[in-house]
């Protein structure tokens, strides 16, 4: 079975940038569909935040496995309600992962209910990625670790609750280290944050990097049905409780109205 | 050192209901916060929806440690702003402690950033809770189990993240199970879900609940310094690297800039 | 690509119980080894503990993807080489799967270094299980609740480590609560408990325990190469270092000498 | 009320090498415990390996809350006996801090139930410990991260289950990555395993580390009391039973009978 992945990406910086668009000339999200789509077992679209409805709109999220998220610059013009439409996708059962800045997100926040912050410094230094999970199905086929000659830095402590799993963490030649390979469950989706990914640097076409983008997509991806009605409180009455009850005491609610909230 | 706690309550069905009146007389949050001040170490105020702000204006949550919120019928009421602040008080370091029908508040949902759904029956049933985790300082004097004669029936899948520490597991007359005591950590905060308390019924009465909240706020409480700056992302300039490196390649922001957001 | 499964049985009430051998003719590994190969995913063998070396020689776990077992009265005599060899399989990649009363194993106790205790109660009484994560892949088909109308009690609590999931939990008709599966990772091997199956009642009989083996099985099968070395603390010496150090300072250890054990 | 503490070292290199000797001329358990005894809430004693039963003869860890373990050169000369009883005084609420080279120890490793493996080299190179969650307890009065000017380097992957909370992760100076400090909980027992100390290096005389130390055993103290049959799987009647039910169906045990194990 195919996995149906979208990668958004926010495309600003790509058109605007010089150095960007030389680094990635058809847009960062397009090199990492590229990367992608390198697997057969994998079929990757992408979408843009310059498009209708963000590139996001109602019934595109329906048949996606797994949405891979790319922002910076614009994380502020992302509607409300897409990030809303995103936050019940992944409740329903879809992947998501977040590269890079995207621990800035609106949906990342939304999901983590943290702040999500962290240190930064933007010089081009060595950043060397360890595997703390060994055989981790997101590191599969890597080596115990692998380098990444220029990156900007992240640094801890980094604003997110503690994960399911460490995957990966990372040293930085300027002495700061951070958890580069996180993943939680939210609802029935995997959620998946990995941190390289400046865009002023060549580090989708890094050949280890393209390999987590892989993996991390096989891995985020439930191939169990959608839920639909992720906010559903359904009441179950008296009458049809699973073992002999009778109603007792005062009660607040009529016979089949539904819930405060 | 007296933890300082506020009890946040709705107070709405207290004073439309003649049952919940009856049952709380003086409001439920009052009767919560007496529960409270019956354990020397915890000093604790009250907080309601009909004040201003909420009973939350800006500076209120500077000195408090521990916040306890029970809502239901005006989840909606809560205004943005109070919710943020909450937020980011927990972010900082105050401890949170959600009652009951609070799981559909919107600070909950904030801070788990899913649904927070259930399944739930109002008919005075049994509820039986299950103490998990042994010794736990939550479950501190407890037996390893305590009976609430008559409930409102909360059932599984309650739709949250994988708490820290599963404390307590509730057995329910009509044949539904729900994980009733989780923990949580949101940036410096300790956050416990605790679900016994519907409002028709003397639960905030029951001598080992009331054990629990004073447990709860015990446990919730981190002595450490408020954190004031939690959303802060600082940059670290080159020069100021712990480790001695040098600037390489492009760069997207200039010295002294902020990232963005 | 097929998943290698052995069902281990200990295989003593099978023939020493009349009841038991009523209930399993051909023994429970073979009964669960049938169910588990009705999906051709899965190719299921069996092993006993009446079998040399309890049925795991040496070199027989080497190519099992995920190993299965039951066990209840004779904990005592598998072998410690044997349990040994389970674990190193396990922290090697292979999944293990513990059903019902190995919550005394040797193999689970040696894994999770806890008591694993519980308490229980054999009366034949309704057991019903509640999927507590929602499409969690050990719970693909299932409704959000099955029932056995006989089985064992087991009631918390489950002397065993905070799990990574919770996926289901149990009501009883005595009034007890069990957290009847929970997974761990262990190594790079995945670990799943699951509560169901006392020798006296037909259960692994029943479709949706069926169901819950063959999703458990594929669950928990890892197929990164197995880790051979998995005790092994590798030394870096200085010349090797990925960053150029010099040594400093009194050492204990000599060139090229093994670290203490 | 005060804290009571026994720091158990192996005591083999300070009497059979100069160099640990000259830094620690009491003894690491003599410099650790003296750490502790400077805060007014602990009281710090000591256990040694040459002493009758390990220093930990029965009935020694009945009144200890938390117990402190260095030990590097000697693991395999701890008795399998002391191992057990210090691991149902774990299991029954003593907390237990685990330093440095204990990650190879006898009793990590059994509660654990894992290899505890790692990497490593002896250069006295410089090592930065980086808080990862704020404000956490262990972490109280520590500045965001803190230098040890030479130490050992340990570095990923670490082979333990996945920690409760990651407290600190370690920068080294030849470009690993380690997570330094990290919570479990086994039965009711609170384990943190601090990575720092290598016994040529005067680490156990820095402020930072010394801060660590008294907070890990104050975090540690579970004031719950001593639970004594950690081991107990106690059988429920069913005329016991807290809901009333009939017995059912066949039954392997007999009235009064105690389970397998």
């Amino acid at each position: 079975m195919t996995i149906r992945a979208v990668v958004w990406g926010e495309n600003v910086h790509e058109r605007k940038n010089k150095v960007v668009a030389g680094v990635y000339p058809t847009g960062m999200h397009q090199a990492i569909a590229d990367a992608l789509n390198a697997d057969p077992g994998i079929e990757a679209a992408t979408a843009t935040l310059d498009q209708p409805k963000n590139g996001l709109p109602k019934g595109r999220l329906d048949d996606v496995d797994v949405l891979v998220w790319w922002g910076h610059a614009a994380h502020g013009e992302v509607e409300d309600k897409v990030v809303e439409r995103v936050a019940e996708a992944v409740w329903g059962g879809m992947g998501l992962i977040l590269l890079h800045s995207a621990h800035f997100s609106k949906i990342f926040k939304r999901l983590m209910g943290t702040p999500c912050n962290l240190t930064w410094r933007e010089a081009g230094e060595r950043e060397r990625i360890w595997v703390t999970s060994r055989s981790h199905p997101i590191a599969a086929g890597l080596p115990d670790h692998f380098e990444l000659e220029q990156e900007e830095m992240y640094g801890e402590p980094f604003g997110v609750p503690e994960p399911l799993e460490t995957v990966f963490v990372s040293w930085f030649q300027g002495g700061e280290v951070f958890r580069s390979g996180l993943t939680w469950r939210r609802g029935a989706g995997n959620v998946f944050y990995f941190r390289p990914g400046h865009e002023t640097y060549p580090t989708y076409h890094d050949a280890n990097v393209q390999t987590v983008l892989r993996n991390a997509v096989k891995w985020a991806h439930n191939p169990a049905p959608r839920i639909a009605s992720v906010n559903d409180a359904p009441n179950v009455p008296v009458a049809k409780a699973l073992e002999p009850i009778e109603e007792r005491g005062p009660r607040l609610h009529h016979d089949g109205e539904e819930g405060y909230r």
